[in-house]
């Protein structure tokens, strides 16, 4: 049992898309992720999956219209429901998900991540 | 599928020790709580629980040791651990629990709150 300071570990890492774990608890990871620029439209068959902006400005695109979420904000995307995410400038998230998520979700190509603890 | 802003939810109760749900995801609830004070000691047998720290300063005594969380901190008190949240001022935080979560866990008195949606 460990107290996490978020910034302190968003420090450890630069690269962008590639989702670090900082914490589990039931049957779900707590990661943290810096974006920029846009991702690639994915669902997850059978996770719901939690958007926490913890600095600047993430727009998730759905098909129908697109979720602004700014720092102090979280959005939840239902299992299954397509989505991309896009950030214009760097964005800083912690991610709440089950651990089988996959980071491209129904995808798997050169943006797939696997995310590792940090 | 909404965006949820943390503060302005916060602004919508004042009481204490009285988690308000917020989200939902999986098997599991957001929730947002202000503490002020000492709760009681309890422990959750089947619960893990995420304590995120967004405003103040919060102490969460385990039997051993007490953990000390701050704004931008969080904290996982697995299943079965006994705590005891202690705020000397408020805090504010988001707590990320299973549905099945009682407050007060094991106990059932009069600081047990059925949490409900804001």
């Amino acid at each position: 049992m460990e107290v996490v300071n978020i910034a302190a570990k968003l420090d450890l890492f630069t690269e962008h898309w590639q989702p670090r774990i900082v914490g589990e608890l039931n049957d779900s990871y707590v990661k943290l992720v810096k974006l920029k620029g846009e991702f690639v439209w994915h669902n997850h068959e059978n996770e719901d999956e939690l958007f926490l902006v913890v600095k600047g400005h993430l727009t998730i695109k759905l098909r129908d219209r697109d979720l602004s979420v700014s720092a102090g904000e979280f959005a939840i995307i239902p299992r299954g429901v397509e989505h991309c995410p896009v950030a214009d400038e760097e964005v800083h998230v912690l991610l709440l998900e089950p651990k089988t998520t996959r980071n491209t979700g129904d995808l798997h190509n050169e943006r797939t991540f696997e995310s590792r603890w940090i």
